[in-house]
């Protein structure tokens, strides 16, 4: 009855409930019903729910959930076990084919393509007739959810081009496959990075896409869904990173694990909080009580320094993941002097008016604002170069953002302010 | 021979050639070539450039680009000209179905399921034989790029159910179509926010999902690869956001652009500075001078405001996103009370030290540090209730990330600061 009840619901509606049911009741549903039904489910839950539940069942029960999914999530939830376990699940997956296919996958990492295609396709050779290759394919079809594409290979297994079933429906059945196979196939290596996958596909509008090894042999397939749990991923962990927030959390972790995310960049900040300190307290010591004034303004100069610097961080971090930064460091530099220039003019404006208005000190207004638009630009080019320094060096310039970019800001903004300021009132 | 060796390219890559590419040379190329070749490369050019190119063409010029797409991608660009333009290029249109298709994809909103989807889709009537319908949909077939899935309609163009090609081809061709169609399809409506479209796709892994009006009948079709450019525009978007940028702006945008883009919010952080200043004017008018000391750690207790408000919004705003923020929002502060409460008190106690070690004065140290931890959970709970109440207002919590909390948080640090220290050391 429940079995019922829960074919009526979409496997992943039914990971959601699970994700919020007891433990023991999600154990006690996945292991009552069979694992046609609970297969995807599992696939679909949290990975902390997951791990949670895989704890509880047998290495025998995972192994026959494993065998029921395509290789690709077989293999993600087999990477996930401790490794003991991994050994024992995959000795009792009975389909010697399955076993070997997720093992092979197993050995690619998470971040490549090899992470993330799946064995299922459908491959036809180049030597083959329409007709043939309809029977044929009947049966390879039967495991794969979508078709897509088809692959046509050489005798050497290479890929060498693709068909839709269209293509096939409409040719002559007498038609060799080389005759009216496409050769502009697009394909990935098995070790480019997702995120290169990810582009690819996005920009030519795949659904999905060959994998092949460096002798353009055919081993897997990508399809557009992993994909876009990949971006989307990517967002959330850029925008963590852009946070102060590291090791992809969620709202619903515990107050453990989001210490551990969030303490080590709040730590960065009170190091940088800690060197302002003292670079003002030296400063304090040679100015004369009249200057206290200055003290006052710190936090607007620390904050418009982090504030510049974080946007334009942002600017080149993202138009670096759209590879759309051209031009040379130096040319993105002078554009950024240029911006910062502009925009301090302006708001140093309105700060001189606010300071002369309320200190009737003209030379003090002059001196605060002054040294706002030499911090603004030096945060700017701080928030530019950078990100474009981290990337030139192979580093994942997001990490640049947020509270780095904001914390040697601050430090550096409160340093250039107390010189200049000095300097102009020729105290 | 410049059109056979851009046919070897893909559109796509054309497109960020021409991007690079001198306005008049990119106008001379797609004026050159058949709207054929030139319609797809038309849509894959940056907003800017299309801008410009369309400008250097005459209506019956567009209209003959727009003739060759789908649909979706010619609403798209009709709806970037000016208002004058439009009518004038639709006029143009002399494809009648066309023409139509295009002016009633108009009338959507961008933001909702309406502005995304095509026109082009396979349809089938529930009474019709699969013999039939295989004789029918090779027509409709050949105007739809890539088929998915075949929507089942009844008598009143109500959407019924869906089959697969493959569906298709393997039931007997006397077979009526009802009698094998799948009931179980999914659906959006055409005013559903285009990221709720993005969900349900992607969390059901669709490649392609009918549109239906209030009436259950069957508009048009969304297909994932407009769903994938909607995820990274959405992500884009949100983290320009956070970081104080607006309207959508690239590195490659003018200065004057970037500058509309970032000033607003660089004025909000020079407001907010300006109140932090008024809040320590008037303490510092009624301390007395020992008391200096107590404004060297300003940027230190801003800063700290700041990252923990970010950290706390930012975890907040992708729960929301996500729909994964369970709970009251009492619940919710509680949690981050607890949290700030254990992040604070480790910082306080390194802050503690230092200070300790630095002044050699008990009693400043601790005034200072019991005051982080207080600016601690304010700004946490600050960060977290901001975008709750956002959201349970109808708006968009990504607003409240970045500058916005971090100014607010600046500005109520320094006075909780001041005040819990005054307390402390008793003056
Ligand atoms: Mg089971
Ligand atoms: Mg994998
Ligand atoms: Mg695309
Ligand atoms: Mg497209
Ligand atoms: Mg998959
Ligand atoms: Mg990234
Ligand atoms: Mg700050
Ligand atoms: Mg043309
Ligand atoms: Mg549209
Ligand atoms: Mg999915
Ligand atoms: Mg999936
Ligand atoms: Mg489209
Ligand atoms: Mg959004």
């Amino acid at each position: 009855k429940l079995k019922s009840l829960l074919n009526e619901f979409h496997f992943a509606d039914v990971a959601e409930i699970l994700d919020e049911l007891d433990l023991d009741d999600s154990v006690y549903v996945i292991k009552l019903l069979d694992s046609e039904t609970t297969a995807d489910i599992l696939t679909e839950l949290d990975e902390d729910t997951r791990e949670k539940v895989l704890e509880n069942l047998s290495a025998k029960e995972i192994a026959e959930e494993v065998e029921e999914l395509d290789t690709d999530d077989a293999a993600d939830i087999i990477s996930e076990l401790p490794e003991e376990r991994q050994a024992e699940v995959i000795s009792r997956i009975e389909d010697d084919e399955h076993r070997e296919e997720i093992t092979e996958l197993l050995a690619y990492d998470e971040d490549t393509a090899g992470g993330l295609m799946a064995k299922e396709l459908v491959k036809v050779y180049e030597t083959w007739t329409v007709a043939g290759c309809l029977r044929r394919i009947r049966g390879q079809a039967a495991e794969v959810t979508r078709v897509h594409s088809i692959y046509v290979v050489n005798k050497e297994e290479k890929l060498i081009g693709r068909l839709s079933l269209k293509d096939l429906i409409v040719a002559k059945s007498e038609q060799k496959i080389a005759d009216i196979a496409k050769d502009n196939v697009d394909w990935v290596n098995v070790n480019d990075d997702v995120e290169d996958v990810a582009k690819v596909m996005s920009k030519y509008d795949l659904e999905a896409i060959p994998v092949v090894d460096n002798n353009q042999k055919l081993l897997g397939r990508i399809t557009i869904d992993d994909i876009v749990d990949v971006l989307k991923e990517e967002a959330e962990k850029d925008y963590q990173m852009a946070a102060g927030i590291t090791g992809d959390v969620e709202a619903d972790d515990s107050i453990l694990e989001l210490t551990r995310a969030r303490l080590p960049w709040l730590f960065l900040g009170l190091v940088g909080g800690v060197g302002a300190f003292i670079i003002m307290y030296f400063f304090e010591e040679n100015l004369p009580k009249e200057a206290i004034i200055l003290f006052l303004f710190t936090p607007l100069i620390a904050a418009m320094a982090g504030n510049v610097g974080v946007q334009s961080s942002a600017i080149i971090v993202q138009g670096l993941a759209n590879d759309d930064v051209k031009g040379s460091i130096n040319s993105r530099l002078i554009k950024e002097m240029l911006l910062a220039t502009l925009n301090g003019f302006i708001l140093s404006l309105f700060l001189f008016l606010f300071v002369f208005a309320w200190e009737q000190d003209f030379k003090l207004a002059l001196a605060i604002s002054i040294s706002l638009v030499a911090v603004i630009i030096i945060a700017g080019l701080i928030g530019t170069f950078i990100p474009l320094f981290l990337d030139k060096r192979g580093i994942d310039p997001a990490i640049a953002t947020g509270p780095f970019i904001t914390t040697s800001n601050d430090i550096l903004g409160i340093l250039i302010y107390f010189w200049i300021a000095k300097l102009i009132l020729g105290i």
